[in-house]
């Protein structure tokens, strides 16, 4: 009898052309844990992520799930795969998980965050993981705008020109506004599910009208114009990070099959 | 005439051979400086550092100090540098400094912080910046081993071999152990002045007190032996970041010359 694993990964995207895997043998995180999966258990399987994320972008807690027919005890595969994982990705959690689990289809809401660095001078030390802006954002204005795209909208002036989802309603549980002007700053973005690059495209609009490009008071006609000309641009990846995904339970007794989840969001890389 | 420049940078170390100019064309931070000054303002000049920093190591307020005929304005001469400066380095700061300002000799202290990740996996994005050790520390043997090491003593035994310096008394004014067991752990080190490796090997003899591999009560007579072989080894340079160079006045006034100063320490690289 098989056995359901869920495993919490950590990587730098950085080299990565993505989490899925793609035709052309492309370094992909997917590619990456499924070979690792291979080598150590010597089963060849296809491991379902939470969602997609674009090429560059950062994880601290993606999850995948797979099922093995071997059944390898769950702390002696955390230690195999991260034995053989390549220096950028790493298993940070893994658990046996109740029989069906699923990362996509389970997945109750996650979490991304999008870091800033808003000094006067450039850093070199943050380069490599926020966009710099040099000229004092206006807080006050990008929590306004922030109010605004929470709850449960149609994001299709958020979603990536071409993409094709049944529907492009989306909730936002949370749109987080944290650190102060002329520091670090980070804008938090949890939804039970979003569209293709919807986080870098909320990412660019909120920072237009941080920096007084765009009125806050524009947010809802942004919304309402369900066009993707109307918001602002998508932010660059590499500031962006997965932080958490949660199912709405603990690791090991996900949420049973049927429940509540993003389903149609994860059709492509949403981030 | 002439005027003083005291100029703070940011860098990321993993690119440059160390700070200090070398033979043979090496990409080093004060050639880049040096390169960059030149560009700017048509001056051939060589820039002092507050010391020398090795191979790897970072810095978020390493601070030069520069005499220019042509007596630029400091706000267009920090804009003009940052424009021509490569990405791992920036001016963080600049500004016009008392006549005889000398960022070596007019230095009262200096902060390094060596960052540990103490998590029971490694972390892909923590990797390039902080050394990785899965068992949890004993964060109270590191603290007890930290105590030990305050204060003014004899530190032959930090310092790397061959190295051939007047004095090795220096005087530690901090050192100090930040973080949780499991977690991100940072070793602060304040010091008036450093020998060369000494805090690199502070923190390798630390870390062997925190995995149980030496006993914080054997402090003592590590320092009492002089001689490298009794401490520990030496950590490596990616999780060294020089924080701050303290010169006991604002910044557009520092210390007099002849003032207290770390004067000697800084003949070799020290960290």
């Amino acid at each position: 009898m098989a056995r359901t694993y869920k495993i919490t990964l950590e990587y730098d995207g950085r080299d990565f052309e993505g989490w899925q895997v793609q035709p052309g043998g492309r370094r992909t995180v997917q590619g990456a844990l499924e070979d690792a999966l291979a080598r150590v258990t010597g089963e060849r399987v296809r491991v379902d992520g939470s969602g997609r994320t674009d090429a560059g972008v950062h994880a601290e807690g993606q999850v995948a799930s797979v099922r093995l027919d071997k059944e390898p005890d769950p702390d002696r595969l955390w230690r195999s795969l991260n034995g053989v994982l390549p220096a950028d990705v790493a298993v940070v959690g893994l658990c046996q998980a109740a029989e069906g689990f699923h990362a996509r289809r389970d997945a109750r809401s996650k979490l991304y965050r999008s870091a800033i660095w808003n000094g006067v001078a450039r850093s070199p030390l943050r380069r490599a993981r926020a966009l710099c802006l040099g000229r004092p954002l206006d807080l006050e204005a990008l929590r306004e705008a922030a109010a605004a795209l929470r709850g449960t909208h149609d994001f299709a002036s958020f979603q990536a020109a071409g993409s094709d989802v049944e529907t492009t309603e989306r909730t936002l549980l949370r749109v987080d506004v944290c650190g102060r002007a002329g520091g670090e700053i980070a804008l938090w973005f949890e939804g039970t599910g979003f569209l293709r690059h919807m986080v870098r495209s909320l990412t660019g609009t909120l920072l237009e009208v941080g920096s007084g490009r765009r009125q806050a008071s524009q947010i809802p006609a942004v919304l309402a114009a369900r066009d993707r000309r109307a918001a602002g641009p998508t932010a660059p990846p590499h500031a962006l990070t997965l932080v958490r995904v949660d199912f709405g339970g603990s690791a090991a007794r996900p949420a049973p099959e049927g429940a509540p989840g993003p389903g149609k969001s994860a059709g492509k890389s949403e981030a």
